[in-house]
C-alpha cells in the first residue's frame, strides 16, 4: 500500500474548522499538520471535508433483497412476512453485503456491523459469501452471524394462552459447533474482517445459549451483539418470562461488557441505563427502522445523560429500505429534541458525528485502531465534497451534512490506508455489476408469499389489545 | 408546445401496476391507455414509474442560504437566529427561488407553496425576482408573501411581565396596498404563477390584518396560507390573547375555507380537528422542521381520521436543511406509526404519494388542474427511473420510493406539458449557475451574526418553564 499525503482538507476543530494536512503510511495516520512535506501518492484535498469514518452499527444485508417489499406492519407481524420472503441463495448473500457494503461507504461508513442470517444447514458458505463481498468492497466488517434456538412463536409474549410450537430445529450444542468453525476460518482482525456472536435476542434465545455466547466471545475476544427490547411486546415477554427487566436479565447471564452492542434498546427503563453504564455497553440506535415498524423512540438524551455509549444503526433494509448511513445519523439527531423541551440537551451535529465515529468504534471494540482522527490510528476517514450542489452555500460543512440532505457528497474513503472510493467512485467494483445483480432477480420476492402473519395476526391483537 | 406521448409507463392500480401509455396535447393529459397511437414526441417510459407531481406545501425559498448555519434551538429562538442572517438581496432572492424550484422538480414536485419573505421597502423587486425564478425552472408555484404587523416580541407568551417593544415599522393598510399591487402584476394563473395570501400566523398578526387577508383572498379567489400552532409556546399564546383556540379565533375571524393551507398544526386539539374538517382547510404537514425545532409530532393520523385534508412540506431551508420533499413524505409517513398502536390506521406508502399530490394539489385550490392522472388535467407528473440503484431489486416501486433513500431517481419531469426535466438533468437551467451563485456568498452569513438570541432567550426559558 503506497503512502499517501492527503493535502489542505478541511477537519472540525474545537468551535470551528482548520485545513490540514494527514499523512498516510503502511494503512496507520503517522502525521496530521499543515504544510507537511509530499511523500506518496499526494491527494488535493481543497474544498473537502475530512471526518473519520463511520460505523453501521446494526444491520442485516441479506435484506438487500427485501427493500420495499413489507408493508406497514409492527416489528412482530413484519418479521413473518420476512421470513416468507428471505433470501438465502448464496449469491444473494454475496451480492446483499456488497449492496449493503456500497451503500455504507458511499454514505461515510468505514465499518459495518452485519448481523447476518445465514441458511440452516448452509452457514460456512453463506458467511465465506459476506466475507468475501466486505474484503472485495474493501470496508471493515463485523460479522455476527443471527443465532437462535427458541422458534419464531415464543419470541412472542404468550398471553393467557399460549402459543403451540415445534422445538428449533439447531440446539446450542450444534450452533455453537459452526460459530467456533467459522471463528477459526473467518475471524480475520488484521484483514479488518471481525466474527461478532450474535444472539438475535433474549426473546428466542434459551438462557443456556446466551451463556454459552458469552463464553465463546469472552475465549476469542470477539464482540458480543444482539437485538434488545425492540418493541412493547418484546418488554412484555421479558417481564412475562423472567418477571425482572430484559437488561438485568442479560447482565446476570455476563452477557453485558464493553464489547457489548444492543441494537434498538428502545423500551429502556431508568434501572436499565446504569446496568448498561456499569457494563459499559453500546445501545445501537436505529431510528428509521424504529419509525417504519413503529417500535417506538429510544431514550437516546437518556442514555447519553446516564454516560451509556450510542452507535448508530441502519437496521436492515427489509425495514429500513434506504441503507444511507447520513439518513440514520439525521433522524437520530432530529428525533429526540421530541423527547427533552429544554435545547441544551438536545444532540449537536459535531456530537452526532462522534457518536457515529467514536461511539461506533467504541461498540465494536475498535477505538484503539479507529473512529478518530489520531496519530497512530488507522488511516478510516471519509472526505465530503462542499462544492457538491447539496453542500452548498457553505455555511457550517458539519451541519450541512448532518441537517442536510446530502446528496452524493463522498468524494473519497480509506480503510485502513486503502483508498476504496475516489472521486464519488468505487475504485474497489464495477458498481454496475451490483446494480445488474439486483436487476436480475426482480419479481423473486413477492408479496403473495406473505402467508405466516396469517397464522400469527390474532394472537398478536388479542396480547396487543388491539381489538 | 409540442404533443408528447409517454409511451410503456408503469403506474399504480388498485392492489398493483399496470403499464400504460399517455397522450399529452396542449399541455393536458388527453389518453390514458396502451398501444395509444403516436403523436408528436415520443417517450420511452419503460423501467419508469410515473406519479402525479406532488406539491412542497410549505417553504421559505430564500432560506435557501441559511441551509445549516441555525444551531440547534426551538422555533422561538430560531427565529431569533433566522431574523439575523436572513438573506434580503433581490439576487439573493432570485437564486433562493431557483434552489427551492430545482430541488423540489428533482424530489418530485411540480408545484411549491412559497411562503416568501420579501424585504421591508423591496416588495415588488423581491417578489418579481421569485416570479422569474419560478417560470425559468419552469414549476408551478403558489408565492404567499409573509406578511404581519405585529413584532416578534409579540409573539411569544408574554408571562407575568409583559416584553416592551416597537411597534411594527408596517400596519395593515401599507400591507394591503402592495399585496393587491403585487396581485395586480403577479398573479398570473395561466402562466402557473399563483400569487396567495400568507400572513406568517396569528401569533405576530391583528385580528385586523387576518380579516383584511381573508377579505382580500375572497375578492381575488386567492389561497390563503398561514403558520399554525407550530409551537407549544404558541398554543400558550393563543390562550393567553384569545382564551380560545387559535383555530377557532381563526374560523371566528373567517379566515378558514377549502383554499386555506396551515403549516405545521402541530398543536390542535380534537375539537380543532373538527373545525378544520367543516371548513375544508388543509393541514401541511413538515415533519423534518417540526424534529428540527423540537416543535412535536402533529396529529396527522387524527386529521386524516377526521376527515381533514393533509399536504407535504419541507418547510425553508433553516429549519429543514435538505429541500428533498421524499425525504419530507417519509418521514411524514413513518414518523405517525408512532402515535397509533394499531398498525391498520398507519399510513401506507400510497396514501403518501396521493397526500403529496392530490392533498396538495386540493390544497391550493387547484384539485381540478394537477394532482392525479386524470384525462383532461394538466400534464403535471414524474417519471421516477426504476433502473436506479436506489430503486432495486424491484419490489414494490411506490414502497421503494417512500420508504427507500432515492438517489438522484427522477428522470422525467412535465408541468403543464411542458418538459422541465429529461434523463435526470434541468432542461430549462444549467445547475452550474445555481451552483456558482450559491458558491458565491460563502462566509456571507455567520454564526457570529446572532445578536437578537441573547435578548429573547432569559424571557423564552421562564415562559417555558426551562429553569
Amino acid at each position: 500500500m503506497s503512502d499517501t499525503l492527503i493535502r489542505g482538507a478541511l477537519i472540525p476543530v474545537e468551535d470551528g474548522y482548520t485545513t490540514t494536512d494527514i499523512q498516510i503510511s503502511a494503512g496507520k495516520i503517522v502525521a496530521i499538520a499543515p504544510n507537511l512535506p509530499g511523500t506518496g501518492i499526494e491527494v488535493n484535498a481543497a474544498s473537502k471535508l475530512l471526518l473519520p469514518g463511520f460505523l453501521n452499527g446494526h444491520t442485516h444485508s441479506s435484506q438487500a433483497w427485501q427493500r420495499g417489499l413489507i408493508p406497514p406492519l409492527p416489528l412482530e407481524l413484519w418479521l413473518a412476512d420476512g421470513f416468507d420472503t428471505s433470501a438465502s441463495e448464496i449469491e444473494q448473500i454475496y451480492w446483499g453485503a456488497v449492496s449493503t457494503a456500497v451503500d455504507t461507504v458511499l454514505s461515510g461508513g468505514t465499518c459495518v456491523l452485519d448481523h447476518l442470517f445465514l441458511p440452516l444447514g448452509h452457514e460456512m458458505e453463506a458467511i465465506a459469501a459476506a466475507v468475501q463481498a466486505y474484503k472485495t468492497v474493501g470496508i471493515r466488517a463485523v460479522i455476527a452471524p443471527l443465532i437462535m434456538d427458541l422458534p419464531f412463536v415464543a419470541g412472542l409474549p404468550q398471553g393467557r394462552r399460549s402459543l403451540t410450537h415445534k422445538p428449533y430445529p439447531q440446539a446450542a450444542p450444534e450452533i455453537l459447533a459452526w460459530m467456533a468453525a467459522i471463528i477459526t476460518q473467518f475471524h480475520e482482525p488484521e484483514a479488518g474482517i471481525y466474527i461478532g456472536v450474535g444472539p438475535t435476542g433474549f426473546h428466542r434465545c434459551s438462557d443456556e445459549l446466551l451463556v454459552r455466547c458469552a463464553e465463546l466471545s469472552d475465549r476469542h475476544n470477539l464482540c458480543r451483539h444482539t437485538h434488545l427490547l425492540e418493541t412493547k411486546a418484546q418488554f412484555m415477554l421479558a417481564q412475562e418470562r423472567y418477571g425482572i427487566s430484559a437488561v438485568k436479565h442479560l447482565q446476570n447471564l455476563g452477557f453485558l461488557d464493553h464489547r457489548t452492542t444492543l441494537a434498538h434498546s428502545v423500551w429502556l427503563e431508568d434501572a436499565d441505563l446504569e446496568i448498561l453504564a456499569d457494563t459499559k455497553s453500546t445501545v445501537v440506535h436505529n431510528p428509521l427502522s424504529n419509525l417504519r415498524l413503529g417500535s417506538g423512540i429510544a431514550p437516546i438524551l437518556k442514555c447519553i445523560a446516564a454516560g451509556v455509549n450510542v452507535a448508530f444503526g441502519c437496521d436492515g433494509a427489509a425495514s429500513n429500505d434506504g441503507q444511507d448511513l447520513l439518513e440514520a445519523i439525521k433522524l437520530g439527531t432530529i428525533l429526540h429534541n421530541l423527547t427533552d423541551r429544554d435545547y441544551t440537551h438536545w444532540i449537536t451535529p459535531r456530537q452526532a458525528i462522534a457518536m457515529a465515529a467514536m461511539g461506533g468504534a467504541t461498540g465494536v471494540n475498535l477505538a484503539a485502531q479507529t473512529g478518530s482522527l489520531t496519530v497512530g490510528k488507522d488511516a478510516d476517514f471519509v472526505l465530503y465534497d462542499l462544492e457538491n450542489l447539496s453542500m452548498l452555500p457553505r455555511t457550517d460543512p458539519v451541519q450541512l451534512l448532518v441537517y442536510g440532505r446530502p446528496n452524493q457528497v463522498v468524494d473519497s474513503v480509506w480503510v485502513k490506508g486503502r483508498a476504496i472510493v475516489a472521486k464519488g467512485k468505487l475504485l474497489t467494483l464495477d458498481i454496475e455489476e451490483l446494480r445488474q445483480a439486483l436487476r436480475q432477480t426482480r419479481d423473486q420476492q413477492s408479496p403473495t408469499n406473505f402467508r405466516t402473519i396469517h397464522t400469527i395476526e390474532p394472537h398478536y391483537r388479542t396480547i396487543m389489545n388491539l381489538d
